[in-house]
């Protein structure tokens, strides 16, 4: 099969790798029918050392199960399923408690011998506990939205949640990424009444109006903070998602956050070290968030793409061949496009 | 009147001062009957450089009513009343929604012209809101006890709320001053089912124990950590009430702490930047807590302290007069005394 492959810094490459098979008793094979490229996989493109062995891509996939190990109840050969962006058993005691990231069984896809996202199939490692069967068919057109579930909504939703978004509330999204746009539509759907966006890329804070953001503050920095707490009447939102993920951005976060408050960060820290001194313990300001437990949000927000009342596939906004892998690569991370769809 | 004051590190006196008057409607006078030395006091008297004008000191006291101002209802003449460590009109939307420590017209016993609580009166801005009237009379064996809802036990139950400590948890205490000690008691209050105390000075270790800690770990740091991992079968805490205010201590609780896990910090950080990385957000760890809402405890608390449920009283082991004052706060930063109970 092919798949893509970053070798180094700006180095993606279509490659020939051998066709997954089931190993394991618990393993699927899935023939990928759609992928993406998330804005993670832009921090490895802007920074991997060069290795002579490439690391397989992609993480966020939706396909056919091709082949099931003889321990994989619930899936056969046909089904369509949605891949959350770590593989887990979905029994164990960390994902009974939803903690799916923390997973006994689990892992990523692209290390450890299992395959990326972004290629032709892949072999699902405890493919019962991970695949969601679909009820839609390989050509429905919420196919899109469908594939977002297996990380980007599920992500943005993560960062409603944590933060404690209820309605009424005011909520500042900090970054026009498709984190941040899916994060808009999770504070919506979870009730708040007004939704910041802070964020300078027209075209995206223009969906991200049309997904919920009732403002946009272009400004960054202290600059934007001020902006946010004009907006609030003068003490700030009580509730933070965070999707950038630089220092700059949590240093805003703090000041725009109301006393009492809660940051919810989403994005991978670029940082080892925050600003968590006196000023968070005298405020009461509360730090959360992480990476999203896609898992078990997928049967949470599965009904409202169905039904169309979120779309969040709409952050896609070009499409792309898997021989294009690297051209999209390129262009998410010039910012010429917010979010690549991979159709195979 | 006399009242202690800070004029630098090491250096409290005791002084003569102007009896203290009602200024505005909203005014009480309190006659103090029982204040007391706090942790946080001990920064300054480590670090506070020496200045010609000097700090009225502490604010924790339980006294009776000597004058109210013309706006003051509820409170007369005569009462025995207990403050919280800040003042608050406890009307405020802040107040409303519990945040006391952010009132709108709160503010802190020794600044802006407001007396400390380390001597025989105190000026109460926001009366009304800040005080509350004891069922008990100035000779009650309750008075220690109830002298630490100004403070401490309502520290400790701030820390054991905001870590979501509930019936069945696995909670850290880190920290065996009478802060910790008090998180001990609280955690156990809301069920804990293991609490893990981490101190090394026996005395006070051993009434963690009768205030129900389950285990004392006496190792800090790494070694410290690893101990409480294996107390919990590995995984760690589900919950962490951080009572010290290091980097280091920090550092032990994300050790310690299990993923998906709470940690609280009630200790004055005496650091400005913490390891808040990627690891964090893997691991899904939520770092709360802040400067108690002690005045929105008091009347949670007060009933477990009138029948005798908790005896957080039992966290004073030495008695001073004003006096003696300078001796407490040396006995206690020398660790000879856990909390000194300033008898007026």
């Amino acid at each position: 099969m092919r798949a893509a492959v970053m070798y180094g810094a700006g180095d993606v490459r279509i490659e020939h790798r051998p066709d997954p098979k089931v190993q394991q008793p618990t393993d699927a094979v899935v023939r990928v029918v759609l992928s993406c490229v998330c804005g993670s996989d832009l921090w490895p493109y802007a920074s991997m050392p060069a290795a002579g062995t490439g690391r397989p891509m992609g993480h966020e996939f939706l396909g056919t199960v091709e082949e099931t190990g003889s321990d994989v109840p619930g899936l056969k050969a046909g089904d369509l399923v949605v891949a959350p962006f770590t593989y887990c058993d979905n029994t164990c005691d960390y994902c009974a408690r939803g903690l799916h990231m923390s997973c006994r069984n689990g892992g990523r896809y692209g290390f450890d011998g299992v395959d990326g996202g972004q290629g032709e199939a892949v072999r699902v490692p405890q493919a019962a506990g991970t695949l969601v069967k679909l009820p839609a068919g390989a050509d429905s057109a919420l196919l899109p939205s469908l594939l977002t579930l297996s990380d980007v909504m599920g992500t943005g939703h993560h960062g409603a949640v944590t933060a404690g978004v209820r309605r009424g509330d005011s909520v500042l999204v900090i970054g026009d990424g498709a984190v941040g746009l899916c994060a808009v539509i999770a504070a919506k759907r979870l009730g708040a009444e007004q939704i910041i966006l802070m964020g300078r890329h027209t075209a995206r804070t223009d969906l991200g109006r049309e997904f919920g953001a009732t403002n946009v503050v272009a400004e960054r920095g202290e600059e934007g903070a001020s902006r946010v707490r004009e907006l609030t009447g003068g003490d700030g939102v009580g509730k933070v998602i965070e999707a950038v993920g630089t220092r700059q951005t949590l240093e805003t976060a703090l000041t725009a956050v109301d006393d009492g408050g809660a940051i919810s960060r989403l994005g991978v820290p670029q940082y080892q070290d925050g600003p968590v001194g006196p000023s968070m313990i005298m405020r009461n300001i509360t730090l959360t968030g992480g990476a999203s437990h896609a898992r078990a949000y997928i049967e949470q927000l599965l009904p409202d793409v169905l039904d169309g009342t979120i779309n969040p596939g709409r952050v896609f906004d070009q499409g792309f061949s898997l021989d294009q892998v690297p051209q999209a690569y390129r262009a998410m991370a010039d910012r010429r496009v917010l979010k690549a769809l991979i159709t195979l």
